[in-house]
């Protein structure tokens, strides 16, 4: 078991069979970090985690390059990617102009970022909520209509920096307003990582009162606070079957004022494969290129299951 | 909310109203720290931890100072030590001769240190598994008779880093002489940090089967593959009530080649405050307090709360 590097599987009841990762380490996770990477590091990076057997890899952003300088290079980046068909590479996409943009580097799955709170939307977005929803509806039409899939990113779900508690209804609103435009898949996202299992499982529950498929829900953790892994574990069990994670909890460097760092994807597959859940993703492949980027930045992974199994 | 520094509060169904949290920090937190800390800094470590609101701080051990030079100072500190009659004190003892140093210094509750494998057993106690219940017979009943409660540690219940699995059937076994002898409770240890949500409800449903009431069980786990909280979430929804943790993580460094840290009581409190769980526990003290231990240990916590909340 140890020698392997892979805990023994019980399984636990009302769990799905098999979890899809949305690996968002290249977009998530290089966005939160200090370091501006090299284009060359990222396409390595990119293939080593397809390699391990990630199906959906959240690659970069368009959003402007004043804003996240870290992924000023997305257009070299996909004209360099080698694809893969069986391998979802989607790409953030602020509006309708980065929309143009990803259609002509040849994107085939977007994602947008709305918020639950008005003050995160007002300086994440510079609009009210309903505003942020007018500006999204022709980016997710545009892409629908080309055949595009669409994440829907939710942040500030389970809290808000400066409104603190954010009222369930107002999260179901949004939500709702986020799949009414045509999204395909769902991701509450826990931006500042203060929830705990309870609110998980009020919010799922309330979302499917209001009818959405939690078939079609993600769920975004970060471990700020250390519960990305048992909120998960809540939301596997309400029947969520995707999870966003960041390879090697990349995203939030430790010990710094923010620690903002994603749930690291390492983590979950531990817990998961433990649990008898299938992700075709490989452990130790996955473990070596987190270890491997951690030299990179320079700095060691926040994932407890790379410093584990890989110690600096 | 955030200014508060704690989280909101939704309940989740199944689990206990309170939870008892025992205080491992001063004993197996510094016992696994490279650094030796003086009796002094012990001190107020233990006074800090009581004035935080814990109940039940497990305080040193009589283990020889050569096998442990961590925790040397037991009498002197012991000695020292104001106790308050509310609060449990608890003392690791390894065999009959500790048990007398722990009478000596007054101790009104003392913890045993078994093994659920033979590998360590052999390996921690130089004795079977057999041999070590044999060893400890003596001391649980010379305790009882004092009307003194006893800690029944079980290491290794849900991995060994020699033996890999560990069979259900043996851990049962091996829980069961504990009680046999007259234990007063029964701490279930994943020594190595491996397993997983479904493991603990196996292994916890087993020992309901096998009788014993989990009333009296306490749930340690280590965070060596960031699963502890998620565990203890899942013990907590078994019916579990007691669970232990160091402040702070303390009990192994991070980035270090076997990181062995305990949960840390700091994640702990965040998951309990946000499920309406009391505790008695005030998180913005123990924060305080686990950050001054940093600043003695000279490193910063690995626990993601007191990263969160008082940067290094």
């Amino acid at each position: 078991m140890v020698a392997a590097g892979l805990p023994d599987v019980v399984e636990l009841e009302k769990l799905p069979a098999r979890v899809l990762i949305c690996e968002v380490g290249p977009r998530d996770g290089l966005q939160n970090e200090s370091a501006i990477v090299p284009v060359e590091v990222k396409l390595e990076f990119i293939e080593r985690l397809v390699d391990a057997g990630h199906q959906q890899v959240e690659v970069t952003s368009f959003v402007h390059p004043s804003w996240v300088p870290q992924l000023a290079d997305a257009e070299q980046l996909l004209s360099r990617l080698a694809r893969r068909p069986d391998v979802r590479y989607p790409v953030l996409v602020p509006n309708a102009r980065g929309l143009d943009r990803a259609l002509d580097a040849g994107v085939t799955e977007i994602a947008i970022f709305g918020s639950a709170t008005e003050t995160f939307a007002r300086r994440n977005l510079n609009r009210t909520m309903a505003e942020s929803v007018e500006m999204f509806a022709p980016v997710v039409a545009g892409a629908r209509e080309r055949g595009l899939r669409v994440r829907g990113y939710l942040s500030m779900c389970f809290g808000d920096p400066w409104e603190g508690r954010v009222p369930l209804p107002q999260v179901v609103r949004a939500a709702t307003a986020l799949m009414g435009l045509g999204c395909t898949e769902l991701s509450l996202g826990d931006t500042i990582g203060v929830a705990t299992p309870g609110q998980v499982r009020a919010l799922l529950g309330k979302l499917v009162e209001a009818g959405l498929d939690l078939g079609s829900v993600a769920v975004h953790f970060h471990d700020t606070y250390g519960q990305a892994l048992a909120n998960t574990l809540a939301a596997l069990q309400c029947g969520v079957s995707i999870v966003d994670a960041s390879a090697g909890g990349l995203g939030g460097c430790p010990y710094a004022e923010s620690a903002t760092g994603n749930l690291a994807t390492e983590d979950l597959l531990w817990q998961l494969a433990g649990l008898g859940i299938e992700t075709g993703v490989d452990l130790a492949k996955l473990v070596e290129t987190s270890a491997w980027m951690a030299g990179q930045l320079g700095r060691p992974s926040p994932s407890r299951v790379v410093q584990a199994l890989a110690p600096h």
